[in-house]
């Protein structure tokens, strides 16, 4: 069920939130962020597969083990990665100050750091800004958190889902940032999903888990992932409601999912010059695996994507793409089609007529692309955004 | 050794060229050739690993089976492929009219097409100029015919090596066409290398497929690959040169490698839209293949590549685009050089002198990027270009 209180004015029971300028950009945007319970939540953390893993994506793994926490410390503009060890010092630093501000335990506060790679992390301004921040945070301040945690994102990313169990209402807020180095293992990602529902550590790992695998690892913008990411999910538990049993989890997944495809499809829409959401569909594989790797193949095909850009309804480049994909199909009994327009099967082209109107679908902001290897049942979804010149713009300046 | 002739003067005993503009294309561009021999050659072919495979691709691969060849002719403009069982016919009839022209049978011609996929090739107008084409070649056309293969390439691309065996000088002619979809497994790429030395099919079977894997294998533009890769390796016999023995194989493969990097050098310097050349080494890692696939991982990130076209010496993107690569490694063990600066060290920034003079480095057309694991003995090289403006331009307006 979706939300209609606008989202400046969102609470989520259990949570404050807060965004504000520390100065860590140079411009006057915000770049700290703080998500705090009152009382202790249970949470869950998923984090980056990349081998450089930044220095709060370390900490923060260490800490969020013992499943509860009592505050996130976030900050846009410095990733805090590959700086040696005086990364890890830093990230300590973040959360022992937070802690100190707040009146608790040092190891109840997490950190999360997206930005530039391989500069120190600017302390003092992050130090001297912390008791404000504290005095910021708000039950109504996630928006405000939205905006601090943003790079290259054009819009702050903040949806709302709201569901019940066993007639108890609860919420879930969910923020996000993206924009750049986005594919699946989640890319430098950050986001950040509460609950007033209540539920043990370890059934929010798995709900967190499978929820991720279905939605923001079957995003890519660029194939490239990042040495930040990270999501985490808390339960304050301060609504009646408890993901206990099977069925409750089910329930709840559904809802969780929901919110995390929505954000997933944000994240892409938002990618960096994306003018383009495609759905890339493919079925009638042997096996969902064999799905999965050839949706990604087209889904990365710089090809595919300039041309998506171009709104060239270029089939032969999303063939080519599935067939350097390492799977094995025929292609004489393969078929692509845009929404439900054929362009290709039995071998060959569908014709003129159904160009022209493949060519209309190509024009849409949203649309997806089917690919079926007529071999099986095997079948997923990715979801990419255009390679523009805009990319190209943006990523050729970034750090000048 | 280097060639003073002029290249529009090139000859190599046994084989005779040419190019023409038949009409595939719209404008007046050269899209057809023809490389001929007046006896039967040796020959050896390597075709791409898509799935999807041309039609041309089909039949020579077939036909280069047999070991002996009198002539190959290529069109530009049309790919001949994923138009349905005609393809097949297409690509046999314009080996059947091309044999017919030549008086030679029909099974001694191979094919190679290039350009638009999924649109049938116009036969009767290559049909038309086939005589033509054949009254037109000549022991110096090898410029014409790397004219008459090229799509968005902006520069035909000839390179000619001498050598000697036993004190018999040899030549080899090698002329290429690239410019996208290039990646290892050769890309869309055609490449057809002759040699007026003596060899049997599959000695030169073997010399191609090392010298491939060593060189053009090694190049990435997009990372996507084609449906019409082919390259071949034609050898007349006409100088007293041999290739037997193991002794003469290895001098005879130096020679071919040479040429064959130097190919690879061009396709990606003509890679679409690029404005540099980028030689991405991998050392220290546990073994070759380990190393490749970091070196893969950091050539193909669009991340690394934008940053390479902004002149950004941005260490940041190559070491995270490292650490996605799957293979384990240190990241505080880890070294990133650019030309001979160390940038990257001990997990953290060489600082800003050094930075100044790297930002000097990447301003070059040329250079090399160099990644030091530190774990073994493993190591590979591959060549990539940037990721321009020009790029997205080129390839979002390709069928239009």
């Amino acid at each position: 069920m979706h939300d209609e209180t606008p989202l400046n004015e969102i609470t989520c029971g259990g949570f404050e939130a807060g965004g504000m300028h520390a100065g860590i950009k140079s411009a006057d945007f915000k770049d700290l962020g703080l998500l705090i319970s009152r009382k202790p939540v249970h949470v869950a953390g998923l984090f980056t597969r990349n081998q450089v893993q930044a220095a709060p994506v370390v900490l923060s793994r260490q800490r969020v083990a013992a499943g509860s926490c009592r505050a996130i410390v976030a900050n846009s503009g410095n990733a805090n990665c590959a700086i040696g060890p005086q990364g890890l010092a830093a990230a300590r630093e973040m959360t022992r100050r937070t802690a100190e501000c707040l009146g608790v335990a040092e190891d109840e506060v997490l950190v999360a750091s997206t930005g530039v790679i391989g500069q120190p992390l600017p302390m003092a301004v992050i130090t001297r800004a912390l008791p404000e921040m504290v005095r910021r945070v708000r039950p109504d301040g996630f928006m405000d958190f939205a905006r601090a945690i943003m790079t290259t994102d054009t819009v702050p990313k903040l949806v709302v889902r709201n569901g019940d169990l066993d007639g108890s209402p609860f919420r879930l807020v969910g923020m996000a940032k993206g924009a750049g180095m986005i594919q699946p293992d989640m890319a430098t990602m950050l986001a950040f999903v509460c609950t007033d529902a209540g539920a043990q550590p370890d059934i929010l790992k798995a709900m967190l888990a499978r929820g991720v695998n279905r939605t923001l690892n079957r995003i890519t913008i660029d194939g490239d992932t990042s040495t930040n990411d990270s999501i985490f999910l808390m339960a304050s538990g301060a609504s009646r409601a408890r993901i206990a049993t099977k069925a409750q989890t089910a329930r709840f997944q559904e809802v969780l999912d929901d919110l995390l495809l929505e954000l997933a499809k944000l994240l892409v829409k938002d990618g960096e010059g994306a003018t383009k959401l495609a759905e890339i569909r493919v079925v009638g594989a042997v096996c969902n695996s064999d799905a999965h790797q050839v949706a990604m193949t087209v889904a990365n095909s710089p090809l595919v994507k300039t041309a998506l850009f171009g709104e060239d309804a270029n089939w032969g480049r999303v063939l080519a793409a599935a067939g350097r994909a390492g799977i094995a199909f025929d292609p004489e009994q393969a078929s692509i089609s845009f929404a439900d327009e054929v362009i290709f099967k039995n071998g060959r082209w569908s014709g003129q007529a159904v160009e022209s109107r493949v060519t209309k679908i190509i024009r849409r902001p949203e649309f997806t692309i089917t690919i079926n290897l007529h071999r099986g049942d095997g079948q997923d979804t990715v979801y990419t955004s255009d390679f523009s010149v805009e990319y190209v713009r943006i990523n050729a300046d970034y750090r000048s």
